[in-house]
């Protein structure tokens, strides 16, 4: 029977840590400057989780609001803004952007020191991207009894799938081919195809991580068909509650592992 | 404090009546047909979950799986087809279909006597598309104690709003303007803005009916910032666990009514 990873308990502690340090620092608060460019509905309402879950973690944030009518030139004139602005700690700009704006030439421009969202190319090795971290951290909540020899990744975006490749190889995993999830002791995904994930896709006592998330009527559901794998996988990340509420407090993590780290 | 209108409870109820009206029938079952275009993976899902529970009411689905690369004459004849059927009862086709084709044209092709979202122009009277049927539903649910005189519909879809507005005029509810609705006794939001609907916008003791579903992260989301109305509106319908699961019930509860008008 499949043990879940609670990623809601995860984040919690990680979440209550930084609140703690931050509470040891007699008023001074790491400050994270949000970007948002456009007008969709979730991106704003993601903004707005941020911003209340960093008031009670401590971090102040700062919202840069900005029309989908803007020019790119305007936007990264506003990220140069606030690299130069000694008093922001870290930086993101909330995906996705308008289709018209170069994204990776927009995160190019966030200076790698003040980039929370570890998605510069010269990124600090301190500044994992919060989804990359969730998944370690769900393999540090495992432990090491769960000998992970293999592991495969099933993901669409090319960029996102070599992120936890080079994470996974680090730690002495061998990836195998995206046809051959059955034969890997970790099984990562990222698809977005609601429960397309079988049991038969599934090797005898696997970890799975279940990135892919897709909204179908109103529900979430992950990639993975929980109820056909439940007897045969070992441990799984669950939808809802499994990678989602982890990435958030690795965002705010980053804030503080940058402020921690600047000159005083 | 708000009372929420609990459509898990309404749909199991709407599923059960249907389930033995259909157990008095010697063995005859109504046969629902099933049009998927393309490889969306929701809507994969949906059907799969209409099969699954189809079959535990007692209605046989068949699905006709057609690649997207299919001519629009092509979809017309696999329609043509069904309308002819003796065999078929109910006919569905999966929205949304892709872009290229002309979705009022194919929805007009379907049979009006076997229409069993109720989507054709010239749909039957017992044959209401079931958002509409769970809208009705939820004001029958909370009774005529409520007196409810005025409502306001948000929605972004012109064809919806006109369809909400239809039922609720022949209820004998006055419609109030768009930028009204804290005058609303009723307010219908399908717009699909996450938490966008505070209690500002809503008037003492309102029923709250939330169609406009989001997905943020790992959770789905309503129109409606529940914990900003609780205090104030007097029905809501949850998200998710309102709406959502009666719709499903009543495109069964029409395929139903299909076959039992059906000269035998």
């Amino acid at each position: 029977m499949v043990k879940k990873i609670d990623g809601r308990a995860i984040a919690e502690r990680v979440k209550d840590s930084i609140a703690q340090d931050i509470s040891k620092l007699n008023g001074q608060r790491p400050n994270l400057a949000i970007i948002l460019v456009g007008e969709r509905a979730d991106s704003k309402l993601y903004v707005s989780l941020k911003e209340r879950e960093g008031k009670l973690v401590g971090i102040d944030t700062h919202l840069y609001q900005l029309e989908a009518e803007v020019s790119e030139a305007e936007i990264l004139r506003v990220i140069q803004f606030l690299n130069e602005d000694e008093s922001i700690d870290g930086i993101i700009v909330q995906l996705p952007l308008p289709e018209k704006f170069n994204t990776n030439k927009i995160i190019a421009a966030v200076d790698p020191n003040k980039d929370a969202d570890g998605f510069h190319p010269d990124r600090h090795d301190y500044l994992l991207s919060p989804v990359l971290a969730s998944i370690l951290a769900c393999l540090d909540e495992i432990g090491p009894g769960a000998d992970l020899k293999t592991a495969c990744i099933l993901y669409n975006s090319e960029i996102f799938g070599l992120g936890i490749k080079e994470i996974l190889t680090a730690r002495g995993i061998k990836i195998v081919p995206k046809d051959r999830p059955e034969d890997a002791d970790l099984l990562v995904t990222a698809l977005g195809q609601p429960r397309y994930i079988k049991s038969k896709m599934v090797k005898d006592g696997a970890v799975i991580i279940d990135i892919g998330i897709s909204q179908v009527g109103d529900k979430v559901w992950g990639d993975v068909d929980y109820e056909d794998v439940k007897e045969k996988a070992g441990y799984i990340t669950p939808v809802p509650g499994g990678i989602g509420p982890m990435t958030i407090a690795f965002l705010f993590k980053n804030v503080w592992e940058i402020f921690r780290r600047r000159p005083k």
